[in-house]
């Protein structure tokens, strides 16, 4: 069965500014889709801020095996309730692909428990990903780097949380350096956040930039859900997998729901 | 210059529980703060909850190296206001130590982005402490295991993220282990999360534990502040290291902040 | 294409001790081959030490994808020669799972560069596996935790380096606690230790081990190898991406092969 | 008591080749001990290849903390033997420091288990250090980027495990990025591989340098030593913490070494 992708796309700039609608008529979530689906074990789905419930509703992420995130000017308009929504589906082990200016997105900044913070600078200046975990799933296929000719610059320290693998940096023309492929779990979904992708460079028109995103989808895909992963079960004494006696003073009542 | 710690403690327990009050009758945040005085190159404050703005005002919070904190039936009651706030301190480069219960603390959860969920048993059972990294600085001076008598039971899986790493793993007399002392790094500030420490049990009456909390506070202490790490400036053109010309189109105008 | 498994088998054992010779007539490498082999989308081999070059040809060890390792009595007797071939293989992206004793393997020590040493005792009691990790891959479909009601003991601290993820915790009858499951890569080879296995009692009659073992095969291959991961090629000023001039002096002629 | 570090020097392109003769007339290992001298807590030796036993004999090793090794031309005269001394060491608690070229020493290669290869220029190109984790104690009081007009290329794919954490990322002039500060742990010992150094070039007369050299060395520093690390106690059944019956066949007499 093929990996059931939903990209999420703010669809604002699109809307708004025409470099960016020429660059996207479609818009970039429609581009986004279009490199996944090069690969036939990816089904993919669109939706956007503007839908309801931006498009996440709990039916909705049931059905995703792997989310890919793109926004940038709004991300103070998703909902907080949307973003818990989010949060715990990927904790049940739905994948989170989150490209570029979704560093600062909401539900990054949930899973991170960190700043996410970053310098940056709009020059359209050449950039080179250098793949340094030649091995990971992620760079299955790629070069030794390759190059996107105008980009956003990004520079560090990105202030997010060791990861469990860095399979990209980024060199930059301008003279910054930054770890432009980032791999984190958090309860049982895989995250991957990969760096380019400003809207008014034609980034996801790029066929190597497309192999990655399909990789990472591949990479994310956890077949399993684990709904019980934010439950804190009270295991009774009685049913203690080795036999134990009951000791001591104790605060909570047989069968009591602990503290939260 | 001594490393100064506050130690914070939830303090209702102790003020509803004859057991507990018994246990600790100046309170558990004054009973950690004495194993920690022992220690003559930290020196020690303690708050509480029932503290105007729970003791953690900008002033004492800038005041603070490493922060302690107990919580468990009162999580619910710490305003999110606050918690936003210690989450800067940690990442400015606040040290932060998390204790037992305070698994389900709000800044524990706010900090790891995971459910940082658990199993457990209130059965006074036998907990065993093994040291897994005995280099380690937080493992500095211990015997190769310790055991506390009777305490409550925490089982995996432990919803957090892997950690930088892992120091202690707990057998339980029950049949369940635990990995009882993990590192994280958020932001520029050290985050140990240590387990033992239910309130009806004479834990932090125990000299090794003592030992260890004076270890991880001594582990945590930055002593630096990093007050830009959530800065996302922009680098402008004219000011890039490596001259470059700007070139395509561009969203900001010069001197624009960045969207968040 | 199915994965190419090897299985290495000591093989001493089985042919001296008529308690291991009953538990794995065929040798425990043929039994760990049959446990691979209930899935479809692995195809197993199987050798052993006594066979020429050990099994190891550069032939042979082309063909595998992922090479699984029992050893005990006999690791000194592998040569140090085909030690370095193995080792060259996992860096060009071949699997490796070792199992058990195969701890203090060459192979094992070799790639970890740490003394992987450990505590034991062979008393045939209860170990109890703890899934730390449910969401990943080699945890796919597992219990939260399983037995093996014979088993030799294996007590921390483990001296192997911090692992990329720890996926199984082990509780002991007699009060030990080990990390049973530990994921690495060295190159572009993906490395799994998985603790069980001792040959006097059923180990690889479980059907639970089995399912580990076929998940870790599944987790551990890479379809691409990297011929290249071991040379240091020097780059031509002429040939350098952005177009620098040289500088100062030099130590190496043009074209010269650096230092080892 | 100050840390007793000790620095190691090939010492052989000093004697070849005027140019490095000129750079470091009193060789690069004296001029790397003056940097670290600078911290009154810090105190320093300094040998060399061409002592007996390459100066790292038991006692220099036993009144080491921490050892500083550089060395390029002659890694294959290092004796085996005094790699596994070295190795043993560091195991057992004495911090390590390699230095650019050292990527290829015997005793960095022996810990990592990987080929550590890297692409390499010699062109005196502009390298760039940034800082990409702040709050790290080897970054204390160092500035966002730090750079070195000449200095030799190394470039990614850089075939060392992933680090425990990065600490810097280099900037190159000719297009590529490297790891340049890279923490790792094994056994019990503290290693940082820290890139900059080619011998061709000032790098040592860098104030900056010599900053990290001793931000490196202070946190390389563990006070203790484990002897024990590389033991494999067998623990007799009569000694199990918890009480255990023997149960089952066994391979070994009680009181049996085990296999290595």
């Amino acid at each position: 069965m093929p990996i059931r992708t939903l990209v999420w796309g703010e669809n604002v700039h699109e809307q708004k500014n025409k470099v960016v609608a020429d660059n996207y008529p479609e818009g970039m979530h429609n581009q986004i889709a279009r490199l996944l689906a090069k690969d036939s074990n990816i089904s993919v789905k669109t939706t956007t801020l503007q839908a309801p419930e931006h498009g996440c509703t709990e039916e909705a992420l049931a059905e995703t095996d792997v989310l890919v995130w793109w926004g940038h000017a709004a991300h103070g308009e998703v909902k907080d309730e949307i973003v818990e929504r989010v949060a715990k589906h990927v904790w049940q082990g739905m994948g989170l692909i989150v490209l570029h200016s979704g560093h600062f997105s909401k539900i990054f900044k949930r899973l991170m428990g960190s700043p996410c913070a970053l310098s940056w600078r709009e020059a359209g200046e050449r950039e080179r990903l250098w793949v340094v975990n030649p091995g990971h799933p992620i760079a299955k296929g790629l070069p030794a780097y390759f190059e996107l000719e105008m980009e956003e610059m990004y520079g560090e320290p990105f202030s997010v949380p060791e990861p469990l693998e860095t399979v990209f940096v980024s060199w930059f023309q301008g003279g910054e350096v930054f770890r432009s492929g980032l791999t984190y779990r958090r309860g049982t979904g895989n995250i991957f956040y990969f760096r380019p992708g400003h809207e008014t460079y034609p980034t996801y028109h790029d066929e190597t930039v497309g192999q990655v995103l399909r990789n990472a989808v591949t990479w994310a895909h956890n077949p399993n859900r684990f709904a019980s992963i934010t439950d804190a079960p009270n295991v009774p004494v009685d049913k203690a997998i080795e036999k134990i006696e009951e000791r001591g003073p104790r605060l909570h009542q047989h069968g009591e729901a602990g503290f939260r």
